[in-house]
């Protein structure tokens, strides 16, 4: 069975770069918490003088934003009826595999807790399943694995349409893209791959936002 | 100008009940994070233990779970463009009134500071405004003081609709009320001043998803 695909590309969803691990807010953080630094989500609320020598410091270190982008994606009946997957691409070129109905925890503490074993680990079971597993894979290969008929992106610098008449573009064989970073666009290895890109607002909508809409208005087409 | 208000009600956010104060599970919390258990929110993920002995404790102590239904609301353009006032009226009768365009934080660590802060202090400030405010008061008391038109439920257990048809019974004159808890049904206190309550899904939807559909379908005809 095709199923429709929700990618969040570019997620701001990684642990400390070794190449600033030993920068005084990094090394004051990890020693608090008692992990090493590479065991650790990279956080800008924690580790901001860090980011500050990072390439595209701006697109990165937002955990709590994936958090919420993710749990919009699977608190809906498209998720929960087995009729949606869900995937992350990390900034740094990897691959989040969410099994079928995962329930992730709301709570923050929890979440964080379960990346870092999945960055550890590169997979997290619950008895005998498995529930997410990493994987190293540039987002062009993703796409490449997923053969969709089509990849279509939202993006406040796509053209002007609404979640309504984007979903009607949609079925089984699509896999939505949205940025999972707080600013700035995709970069050019993500919309090379995109063939449609859209808007759906006049105004700037964060990335769970625009993840509710469009689901809901798929779920409208595709539970008919 | 009247405004669509948007009621979270007898939602899970409170600190931790003096009844329950001197619990081992709290005692160590708190003694591990420094903070007075008065002024600490009540969480589940660490005081499961203690909330054993609490009335009603299935719908209290997930200030995780509120943490997203106002993050949802306020991060829509009704809520932007100030053509909605958001409430959050607590188990424990304490209404949250919260200012025009506040940016709440996707961080739960610094929304939890700032929640703590609120019980504390009953007032948060940005500079010289006034950010959000708590006062003692019950759900009824609320709806007398707002006046609306009409008020509107949303629950599993309403008259069954869709978010698009009970979008087209709401005008800028209404209260929208949802339950800012995790199970159960609204209580009579909270029923008997509802007008309508309607269910959205056939599904089992949590109150994020609830409030993203609705405000969306509210947009759309507001923003007409």
């Amino acid at each position: 069975m095709l199923l429709l695909s929700l990618i969040i590309a570019e997620a701001a969803l990684e642990t400390v770069p070794k190449y600033i691990a030993k920068h005084p807010s990094v090394v004051k953080h990890s020693s608090k918490i008692g992990k090493p630094a590479s065991e650790i989500l990279l956080d800008r609320s924690y580790h901001h003088g860090a980011m500050l020598k990072l390439k595209d410091a701006g697109k990165r270190g937002r955990p709590d934003l994936v958090h919420f982008a993710l749990l919009e994606a699977t608190s809906t009946p498209l998720y929960h009826e087995s009729m949606l997957k869900v995937y992350v691409h990390t900034v740094a070129n990897r691959v989040i595999f969410l099994n079928e109905n995962v329930r992730l925890p709301k709570s923050y503490f929890r979440f964080e807790g379960l990346m870092e074993e999945l960055f550890k680990d590169r997979r997290v079971r619950s008895d005998s399943n498995v529930l997410m597993e990493l994987k190293d894979m540039e987002f062009c290969d993703l796409i490449g694995k997923l053969r969709p008929a089509r990849v279509v992106g939202l993006s406040r610098i796509g053209a002007r349409s609404s979640a309504e008449e984007v979903a009607k573009m949609i079925d089984r064989d699509t896999a939505i893209v949205v940025g999972g970073f707080p600013r700035d666009h995709f970069s050019s290895k993500i919309s090379s791959k995109i063939n449609y890109t859209y808007s759906i607002s006049d105004l700037a909508l964060e990335v769970h936002v625009v993840i509710a809409r469009i689901l809901y208005e798929c779920e409208k087409i595709l539970f008919k």
